[in-house]
């Protein structure tokens, strides 16, 4: 949100609906100066992710504003999460075409504002400029950990347990109901999946606990097997998922039981947003009262063995072939 | 160039033509996990800055792939010399359409490595997506100061003098040369006019010394009178500026020889990335050795005083109008 960068923007804009965003941060200089300040607290270090989404390509388009802005800000959020990471601050640049009007502005700001609220992060720059084509956001994230207190993907090791939080697939089959190609569920249960796809949770309390505990963590983005696949290969390891084990939502459940084909869509959709994180079986314990004390399930879903590549089986250890093995947009 | 982000793009791209860019931060783990990891050295903090560019919007369309990169970077690296920072690391989103080859996506590489090794810049993470509309590219930019040690904006006083350094003008009217709009100049003078305006020199050396001697810098972007109208504005004090006194190049006097109402477009065009300095007039002496020792020359183009707005004098000291006080692209 630069005065005088290259390619500015709307100078009115940036003042009257991002500089607030930027306020509770001195560094950031009301947006108003050639760039922003920060450094990591004492004993910590900076943690860097960044997302780029395409209207049309990554968001459908009929979404609210603010859903818009704030899954961008918990996508890049999640990563911090997967990492162990606590949010610190962010940039934002937007390509908005011309005929974007103040009110969608305004509504977009809204977004980050409430989850700058929920989450600790706040807006220290950034960059307004018009485009013939599409809106196209970038959001880059700052987070911290402890020096060399990240949790990596590539540290699982063989005899680990995999781990996941939460429930799986909610996400795609919260796609597929705002596509309206979803049947057995009731209306709250479609409205339930479309706010997991529209609203994800990063689960960020659960990260920065990880640390001392877990070998490995991701953010289920690409999808279960796919995520769990990164890992894997990340650290030389093979894996096995169990997909009997796999926790379901009840939603989930109901779209299930009307057409059990969706199993694969669970396990290899994207936009989850849960963990998958990778443990040695003497940390279960540890990690189920964590489970406990945040109130977000941890489940068993495979084990880490030599080898690589990932196995997918059902409960009685036969393999399931799968069509694909992750999601990809674009 | 996350592996597991929301939206990622093609992974082969990533991992040949990008993770060669990233291999000497460790902490950008190869492009392959959720996340940098990057802290500011001992005693030092980050500056962060970010610029977003669109095709056609923000140039032209017949660059070369390295050329839009190297400019991209620059023209953060120009933020970041104008703050007195030292370059660190990057993170680059690319949005681009599908017809986008391979051999366009390494000549864009080719010239973020070419720059990577001039400015000491290593690329730590970033997102590529596809998008039915023009390419769009937003690099953000990690530099480091001692800690409080930043150049701002708004710390310039009434009293201080004005430098510029090297010549002014040269970007807009090497942007006329590019669209045939320049007349009376060689094909020499075409030539490097139009070099200013594809590949700019971040006057870094010059921004990481001006510590402890200047007040405020920003860097011309916008224009020598905007950005001169933004740090009068952000120190609550007037400018005036001489034109006469304004560094011109061979190039540049032969333009305006030709038109002379091309000092409109010398004074107001953006993209010089020249710095602009505001410091006490017991400091000159001390950035004219400066000047010297790194080879860049720095002139005195005007004086602060209390008040606010800038007003553009000639050398009898009558005030010129402009047009324009800026130049803005979207």
């Amino acid at each position: 949100m630069k005065r005088a960068a290259t390619h500015r923007g709307e100078f009115g804009r940036i003042a009257r609906y991002f500089a607030p965003l930027a306020q509770s941060h001195p560094g950031a200089f009301g947006l108003r100066d050639d760039a922003a300040v920060i450094a990591p607290q004492e004993g910590h270090e900076f943690v860097v992710t960044t997302d780029t989404i395409v209207a049309g390509v990554h968001f459908i388009g009929d979404e609210t504003p603010a859903l818009i802005a704030s899954k961008l800000l918990r996508v890049n959020l999640s990563d911090l999460a997967a990492m162990g990471a606590t949010p610190r601050a962010y940039t934002l640049n937007i390509a908005l075409p011309a005929e974007t009007d103040d009110q969608w502005v305004e509504a977009f700001a809204s977004g980050l504002a409430e989850d700058q609220a929920q989450f600790g992060i706040v807006l220290i720059g950034g960059d307004s400029v018009g485009t013939p084509g599409p809106s196209v956001f970038t959001l880059t994230a700052l987070g911290e950990v402890p020096v060399a207190g990240a949790i990596r993907r590539g540290g699982a090791r063989a005899g680990d347990k995999v781990f996941v939080s939460g429930t799986i697939g909610d996400g795609a089959l919260g796609l597929r109901a705002l596509r309206d190609q979803l049947a057995g569920v009731s209306t709250e249960e479609r409205e339930w999946l479309a706010g997991r796809y529209r609203q994800p949770e990063p689960r960020l309390a659960l990260g920065r606990r990880l640390f001392g505990v877990a070998h490995a963590a991701a953010d289920i983005s690409d999808g279960l097997v796919a995520d769990l696949a990164h890992i894997a290969d990340a650290s030389g390891v093979a894996a096995t998922l169990d997909a009997s084990a796999v926790p379901l939502s009840p939603a989930a459940c109901s779209a299930i039981g009307e057409d059990n084909m969706l199993v694969q869509t669970v396990l290899t959709g994207g936009d989850d947003y849960e963990l998958v994180i990778c443990a040695p079986p003497q940390n279960e314990a540890a990690l189920q009262s964590l489970a406990e004390e945040i109130e977000l399930p941890l489940t068993v879903v495979g084990s880490l063995y030599e080898g690589d590549g990932v196995r997918v089986v059902n409960a009685d250890g036969a393999e399931i072939q799968l069509d694909r093995t992750g999601f990809s947009h674009g």
